[in-house]
């Protein structure tokens, strides 16, 4: 068997337990978490393995959580096996509560870029709220989905905000604040301290 | 408070002045809006300060005016407040009338590629027209919708290609035609010339 | 004529032979086809000359043939001219055949990424299929669409995928497995060999 199988030629795919069309928002919305994942592999590339080591190792973990939503997504079995659970988003929040401590304080929104990587992962972070966006889509037309794929993806946008921030203090170059903002973010993401 | 609110995790999110399911079209357009934002940020780092000083200031100040747009298009408040003017829109103009005077006279279509920069600004092009397309699909379904917007994200696709241009002929990397293209472009943008 | 005509400013625009919606089916397929192409223009600027000189030939063949499907979908006349035929699927497949002899045997999803260009190739692979799905969207919303360029699509993602591989397996780096993944390809797209 070869990796061309031809059976898509006609405009249906299957999933895992049906065929469906192509351009079906279920397959829109886990082809759209295959493109996150690209980026973040792209990301990865362009890291160095010692400055950035819990970033990388972040990252793997996302890149199969990840094929866990997809897989989780293409599944309309009437018994579906998920794989997503609640634990990699909490794992999320406390990541992201820990790199959030690390930059400097954030009050106003901050023009995407920086270094390569922190570049690139703003853009990640871009096509993963385009992939919770169709995520949506697909539960408003279809009940059978895991609610916390779209739960995951929310949080992952914030987590890559953060990775990108974190990429840019250790590199030392400063995100670049947009001119006309006003102060939006409150307190940073931080729990309010005295000392700051 | 922190950077994850959780107040989207049920699929609806907040714009300035309401709330509205995030798959909303206003959303997708303003989401498209950041999206190109990160592409442009991501094409800054492969650019030489000396060489590119003054593409360096242009995409600066493009960053700032997406986050102008990006915000106008969330604002639907009774009486909006946009930051949005017909004045971008025109040194865009001037800015493209000035690059394209650079590279050689282009008559067919070019194969996007060349210097990493100019390969990353086709792509940044690319998405800034879907970009365009979805302010044109909320501008059919909503009113309240800034025109400025739409022929900002016009331009500035011409300007990318523009930029692109003038990259690769600065780098001394031809630009590649498409070898089966008629001669699409007329005059390559600029007024006719006698000793052209 | 300049290169920006404001043709484009009220939200439609010229296809060939006829005027349309920026935002119809039509535009959105070539428009992401578009995008397609500045990936693979990106993925070019990424890979050695001398190692990679079998794959910058593909990858040059294949932008023209992108320009080719584009302008397909682009032209509404009564009698169109089509420049794509079957031929360039052909030839994709027989080059997927060849390439994926070269990287090790592969029965599990992998983790995209891994050398600069393999992982933007990946996000061309994922690009590719997003064309694909508005392809069939356009296709049947409208029957004046050559066949060939979905086909082509559908192979061109495979093609992609198989070169990500090779661009990995000569430079020495391992694709990672999905860790949780079942044993989803079918004998490595390869037919079976008595000594594997
Ligand atoms: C969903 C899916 C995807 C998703 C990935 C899923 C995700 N998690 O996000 C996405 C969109 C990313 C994807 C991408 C690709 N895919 Co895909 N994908 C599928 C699909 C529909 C389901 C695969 C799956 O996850 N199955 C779930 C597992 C759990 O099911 P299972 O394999 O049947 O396993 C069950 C049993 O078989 C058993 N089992 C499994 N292994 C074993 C082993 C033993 C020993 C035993 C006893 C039991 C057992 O346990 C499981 C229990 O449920 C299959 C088609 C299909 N319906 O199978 C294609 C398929 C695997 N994909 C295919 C291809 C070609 C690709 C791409 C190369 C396409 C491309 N050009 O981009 C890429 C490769 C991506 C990569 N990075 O490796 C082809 C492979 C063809 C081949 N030669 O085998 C398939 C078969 C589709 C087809 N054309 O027919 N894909
Ligand atoms: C639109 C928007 C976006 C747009 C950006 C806008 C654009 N221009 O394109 C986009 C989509 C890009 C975006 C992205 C993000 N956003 Co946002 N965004 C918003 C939103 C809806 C409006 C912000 C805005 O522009 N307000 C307009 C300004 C003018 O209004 P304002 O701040 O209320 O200011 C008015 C008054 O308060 C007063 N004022 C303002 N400052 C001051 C100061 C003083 C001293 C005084 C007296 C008055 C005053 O003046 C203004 C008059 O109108 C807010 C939610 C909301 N409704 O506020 C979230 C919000 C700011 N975003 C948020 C987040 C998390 C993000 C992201 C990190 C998400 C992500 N993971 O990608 C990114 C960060 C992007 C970046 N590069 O920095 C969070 C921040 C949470 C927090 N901890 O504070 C918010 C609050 C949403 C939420 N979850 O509740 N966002
Ligand atoms: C389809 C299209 C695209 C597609 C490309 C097609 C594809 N293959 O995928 C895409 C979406 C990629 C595209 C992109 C762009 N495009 Co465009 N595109 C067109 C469009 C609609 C058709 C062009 C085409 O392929 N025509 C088919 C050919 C075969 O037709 P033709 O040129 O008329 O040729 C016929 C005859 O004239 C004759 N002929 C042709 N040459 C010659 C020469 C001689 C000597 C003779 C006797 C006969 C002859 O033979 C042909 C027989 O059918 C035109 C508008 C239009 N309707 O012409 C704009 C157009 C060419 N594009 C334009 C622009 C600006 C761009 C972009 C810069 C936009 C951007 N910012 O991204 C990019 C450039 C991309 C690049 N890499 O170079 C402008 C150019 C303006 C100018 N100053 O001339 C046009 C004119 C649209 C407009 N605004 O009015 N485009
Ligand atoms: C920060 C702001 O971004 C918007 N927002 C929330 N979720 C998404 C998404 N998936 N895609 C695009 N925009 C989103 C909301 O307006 C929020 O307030
Ligand atoms: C150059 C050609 O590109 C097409 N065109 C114009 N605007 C867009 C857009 N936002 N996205 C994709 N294609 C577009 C038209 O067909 C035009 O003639
Ligand atoms: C490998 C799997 O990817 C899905 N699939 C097939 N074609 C596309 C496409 N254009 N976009 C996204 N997913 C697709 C099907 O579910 C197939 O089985
Ligand atoms: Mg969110
Ligand atoms: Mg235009
Ligand atoms: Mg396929």
């Amino acid at each position: 068997m070869k990796i061309y199988t031809k059976t898509g030629d006609k405009g249906q795919t299957s999933l895992i337990g049906a065929r469906a069309d192509k351009d079906a928002p279920r397959i829109e919305a886990y082809g759209t978490i295959d493109e996150v994942n690209s980026f973040i592999g792209k990301a990865m590339t362009e890291l160095d393995e010692a400055r950035y080591a819990d970033l990388l190792e972040d990252l793997e973990n996302i890149q199969n959580e990840l094929f866990d939503c997809g897989g989780d997504l293409a599944d309309v079995r009437k018994s579906p096996k998920y794989k997503m659970t609640d634990e990699p988003v909490e794992v999320l929040e406390k990541r992201i509560d820990e790199l959030m401590e690390e930059p400097p304080l954030l009050e106003r929104f901050i023009l995407p870029g920086g270094a390569p990587a922190a570049a690139t992962l703003h853009i990640a972070r871009t096509v993963t709220r385009r992939a919770e966006r169709q995520t949506v889509t697909l539960m408003k037309a279809d009940e059978n989905v895991p609610a916390v794929v779209q739960r995951y993806l929310n949080r992952l946008s914030d987590y890559l905000f953060a990775a990108a921030r974190v990429i840019n203090s250790r590199a030392g170059i400063p995100d670049n604040e947009y001119v006309r903002s006003a102060k939006v973010f409150k307190n940073n993401g931080r729990a309010k301290k005295a000392e700051e």
